[in-house]
């Protein structure tokens, strides 16, 4: 698989549909599950790791299941690409700083993807655009049984399924799903929101996972228990929780635009204008003043700009992106500039400087 | 007069022409005269100053001298056409917050203005756009000396023309150039300005004179001493320093163009950027702005708006201005919204909300 056709396109998550896009960017599932035969990613030796990979990769490439699957030998991939795939939220941190053996298989749509050698032997992903885990459990589960199918897992009558790291152990799953809630920050009444879920055992992250900052006011809630508990009451736990901040974060957003319309017009339109005009920007200012700009999209106070296209920029406009959208390395200060490029010209199709 | 027929025109001076205009904005001289006959203001009755009001206002209309005056009854006016009045540099703000009898002649080009009974009965101006001191001190020359052939200014031979304030005496004249130092303001040069300014007597001053803050990079520098020197020789001493300060001002935006053009470009898109999309905007925050927009401008870091605009609209987004353009009084936080409807309809062409 060619990375660089990647780029031209952007994942199916990305493209703003789905049910309650203007709050639910996305819905992940992963599974952690590992091989019987062999000794754990944190215990294998380089010669293990790559016996394992090279199994999986032909076992996964030859599923017949849903969509065609093509693998990525990560080791094999320049700094720039691995951060590339991070960005797109195809692999993890982890698996792309790692050592030895290590491969992603990932479909075309960006949908599935699963991370051979990362923590544990498979990390099976599935990411869908908007609300739906009922959606995205049904293809990971189908995915997951297909690979069961063609190889024996580590597990446990008392444990379940056995991973590296115990807080994994048990169903092996976390169930995502990331949301915008620009609103409820500017309120400061995310703070609410991050101690109810505390006690009811979910947490919150940033826009890349675990230890990651939130940038832009993008959340990622999650389950903690993977151990207990069935994967249906684990997904059951976070989709009732959902609609209540989904339901929040309108009220506050109302509460704003009929108290306080001008100003948080006024916060909106001076986000897009400097979009549309810096000649140098931090990706930390873009995150920032895209999130203030898809909350404008979705409040109707942007007219000419899809959801979508916020979406696909809050990506394109992060450093690896830039540079293979560059085709170039660049330094920080080169990608501030080729970013407020990128996004003058996608804002306002003028490409000068 | 109809003042209202004032605001669909702007000033000569502030159609950017004239020398030097990049960075001088105007050139100004002012006289200060007094009627032998009468009790200086300070000293006056109303009734005095109502006399002294209509005999200078007759004398001033039929003076058979260059451009057409109109006078306005600055008594009369409201609040609103005061300031508007002080906005456009025709009268001080202490005729308009003064009591009592006292009028203003204007040539309709609003180059000349003469203020009746302010400190002094007679404050006669003249103003020019860019750097023309010698072209404004023959007009106001001229104009005193018509003046003079209809009324007896109160002169000693020791003291000069005699005025309220002694530090008015002996010729009575104020030369200040009106300059635009956004490069000296932002490297902190401008510090070197004052200190030699301070040590040849000249003063530094705000846009809107004594005791203005200098707001948006705009200083007035005039000379101090009005007794024991001529007033070729008042005007030389200014004359002679401006084109140092222009100079300086030049030399420290082309080191900032060529060491740092990237920052100075963003630094001046940003501002124009917010200038066409917010949707309420401070006085304070628009003159700081435009500062940024006419040095790019002067600098052809932004092609498409003229430097007249720039100055015009540094006018017409005052809080007077921009009432009288809405025909109607607004508060401050009504105004910022009037000031950003106003700046997108001059920016963009789009009058929305």
């Amino acid at each position: 698989m060619n990375l660089n056709a990647l780029i031209e396109t952007s994942g199916e998550w990305l493209r703003g549909g789905g049910p309650e896009s203007d709050i639910v960017v996305s819905s992940r599932i992963r599974l952690a599950r590992n091989l019987a035969q062999f000794p754990f990613p944190i215990r294998a030796s380089d010669a293990v790791k790559a016996e394992v990979s090279e199994l999986l990769c032909n076992r996964l490439l030859d599923l017949d299941f849903g969509p065609q699957l093509y693998s990525l030998d990560v080791g094999d991939l320049n700094e720039v690409d691995r951060q590339f795939l991070v960005e797109r939220q195809l692999i993890s941190r982890e698996l792309s700083d790692g050592v030895g053996p290590r491969c992603v298989c990932i479909s075309r749509e960006e949908n599935l993807s699963v991370m051979v050698n990362e923590e544990d032997h498979l990390r099976v992903q599935v990411l869908h655009s908007g609300f739906s885990l009922g959606d995205t459990w049904s293809q990971i589960s189908e995915l997951d049984d297909n690979i069961e199918q063609h190889v024996t897992y580590a597990f446990s009558d008392r444990f379940g399924y056995l991973t590296s790291c115990p807080t994994n152990c048990g169903t092996g799953i976390r169930v995502s799903v990331m949301l915008h809630l620009p609103a409820l920050v500017l309120t400061k009444e995310i703070q609410k929101v991050f101690q109810a879920l505390q006690k009811i055992s979910l947490a919150v992250r940033g826009l890349y996972g675990e230890g990651s900052q939130a940038m832009g006011d993008f959340y990622q809630v999650s389950n903690q228990v993977t151990l207990g508990k069935s994967e249906q009451q684990i997904i059951e736990n976070v989709q009732e929780v959902i609609p209540n901040i989904i339901a929040y974060e309108r009220r506050v957003r109302n509460k704003l635009v009929s108290e306080n319309r001008r100003n948080l017009h006024d916060q909106i339109a001076r986000a897009y204008g400097i979009l549309r005009n810096a000649q140098t920007i931090s990706s930390e200012e873009t995150m920032h003043l895209l999130s203030s700009v898809r909350m404008g999209v979705n409040l109707g106070l942007i007219d000419e700009l899809e959801m979508a296209t916020v979406n696909e920029m809050l990506i394109q406009t992060q450093p690896a992106h830039l540079q293979k959208l560059r085709g170039e390395d660049l330094q920080s200060a080169e990608r501030n500039v080729a970013r407020a490029s990128y996004l003058r010209e996608r804002l306002t199709g003028d490409f000068t400087g």
